[in-house]
């Protein structure tokens, strides 16, 4: 099983906002945008695992700048870490209103996948190594994403969270 | 500014899964149920409202259970608590194969909402005054939920997160 | 073949009227509206016959208010009898302006289907036992519909729609 | 008010049925052909009226034969009569598989649309005269067709629809 | 293998430009009107080949006049030439705005398209035979435009492009 | 009036293929492709011109391999020349089959748009100024290709397209 880079799965995916994709305010529906986030994180997680992929989870996303009929939001999808069978993907999204020029960072999610083989299996996933300081520090983190995503799910004791507990713990003092 | 109790926003929405909601193993994308949970809560919180809202966060969604074609998915939605000018609303989501009678709980997640006046503005809300145990328990964790997200969006010091903390430090002992 | 109850196949879905469901009026379009029911109804009937179903006919429908872009609609559908191999479905559907409060019933309609095995082969149905005054009701008129269905359809001579050749013989006294 | 002719209103749709359009069958789905259906008589009442027009009702439809993926389904659709502020249009489906060279016919049916001007308020509409004998049988069954209409939906006593009456008392004797 | 008259692959499709179909001028896309034209041109090539048929190009298409929302698009789609695996269908577009009764010619085009049996291999096409003077001069048209195709791909040296020099040289006088 | 370098308009869009955009050989429709390259087009052309823009034409396009049904589609667009009132966009479109690695060149293409002010009225554009080798190739280039499109639209005489008729003259000697 060999290794990949996070430059590897780097996908970039631009889409033109359209009248179905809006509510009454004219608006981009969150929806719509968590739906496009999907898409572009699925391809980075199968350019780095070689297999079809399906969604396990989406950590917290929030959206804080309305994004308008005819904006260009571009997406941009990049493998931060690789468990045994799951990869992480972060995604960076802004909104352009291309006539005038502006340009908003809109939001940043971390979606999580699982590599599966063509019976529907999981199989394992080739090992990520980071090279940048940017992606260091996201592969780090993952670790601690995680655990978050554990106690959420129920499936590890807030206890047993060494990396996430620091967070509190360091704020205690 | 009068109050309205959980059973006034109850939604129910059923989708059919069509082959476009689907990934090459015929399993609905992730993408597709984060949007139509984002429309079921988005009427749910503007029946909460009467207002128009728009799409504030969602939280930690996992998906655990494959969704198949010709599926029936079962979305059940209704507001947890309100705060000032946000609503937090709390989604049940049910897959069913009808021929075989197989009904599995597929996933739980919340998401807030903004309400907005028609020039865009937010405007305050009627409280929520929870009737049941379950109701009350939802309104309680409501509060612990919202200094998560806080927390996330680098909104919170984890320091004055006293709700959530608790978590961590009753597990500590 | 056992039995079931009317309640057994009560369905509810909830639709946002979006800017592609509507005319250049902003009106929803009618036949946007009878695709909608469509899934309903279908859903309804999968639930009573647990089996594939394909639509076999719609009664007339008549549109009375426009809908509204941004409206909720909300379609409720429940089998009213099921014969040897084909179920009707009975649907209300009504239209909300949540922001207003606004509320109307916007139509009345029956759908038929057909339960097929996974070979496309029709099959037989189980029995439908109404148990509220209204159902009973709805069962008892589902003969006569069945009839006026039958001789628009060139199946069956007038003389022979005793159920409802009664309606009009009482209207000529 | 001037007059038209049928052949004004005469419009042919062509749709190639894509997997959204189908059941787990492969079978297009009654809900979407409806929609099609809603599409092509509205072109066809346009025509007549020169009016945006929206759909007042659908008469009975059924579906008797299963249409398959990849099929083209011809929708060719007329105005049969008008009436003060509503037109009547008759529609006539075929499905057809290219490859084999199989065509049947799928189904006939009538819409019924209302004008409107830009504000939404009805209008009254152009005469329509038929011309072949087939047109002429049409027109004469419209008045049939809506005395059915107008009892089913409650607007008329049945021993008032003279035209329709005779169906039954022909039969009786 | 027979022969078939152009007569055989006419094809006449209607859109109704919906909300989702335009752009923020409320003008149709022309890559929409690209895809409609590939639809309504494919039927047309299986009608006169009756295999299921590939596009294998689309030459230069201009876009004159903006289309509006709510316009009804008309394309007429007929075979003008076979040669060995491959037919040219020629395409029409008008767009109308009902109400108003303006009608304008939109675009002309040319598809090709392939021939594939059930395994995707390429088999061999009935023969075209033209019968009008104006089908006999798109079928010689045919050779030239092909020609174009040819060069414009890179497949084909300009100086043995016989029938497209012609039109150079011509000039050139 | 500024100047723009073609870096400044690149484009990247990925889309995955979907069940709705494939034929019944599982093949991706080139209709679908042509819409989503124009989308990509459109938004690279804006990019350069700070303006909306309409479509104006698209160039022969050629479709060499068929793309299959999860098949990764990667469009790049770069504004290649400006011209007065309208931009010409070269295209690059690869397919991926992400699970086997291999990847295809799939089309080259040139769409060209006209961009327009709030009234819809054209507007002129800034300069482009090529940098590398392949820009300045393809600026050149921009000039034949226009005047092929003049000629093709019936807008030109063959004898004055200079730059086009050197390909031939060429070819003669």
């Amino acid at each position: 099983m060999s290794e990949k880079k996070p430059q590897n799965s780097l996908i970039t995916m631009n889409e033109l906002v359209l009248p179905n994709d809006t509510n009454t305010l004219n608006n981009l529906m969150g929806g719509r945008l968590l739906h496009w986030m999907d898409i572009a994180a699925a391809i980075s997680a199968q350019k780095h695992c070689n297999r079809i992929v399906v969604t396990a989870s989406v950590d917290n996303v929030s959206f804080k700048h309305p994004i308008k009929l005819g904006d260009v939001v571009t997406i941009k999808a990049k493998v931060t870490r690789a468990f045994t069978t799951s990869v992480e993907v972060r995604l960076d999204v802004w909104a352009e209103n291309i006539p005038s020029g502006e340009r908003v960072k809109s939001n940043e999610a971390y979606y999580t996948f699982v590599a599966l083989d063509n019976d529907g299996k999981k199989v394992s996933i080739h090992e990520l190594i980071p090279e940048t300081e940017e992606e260091k520090e996201l592969f780090e983190g993952a670790l601690r994403r995680r655990q978050l995503r554990l106690i959420l799910g129920g499936k590890m004791n807030p206890d047993d969270a060494t990396e996430l507990k620091a967070l509190f713990t360091a704020a205690k003092q």
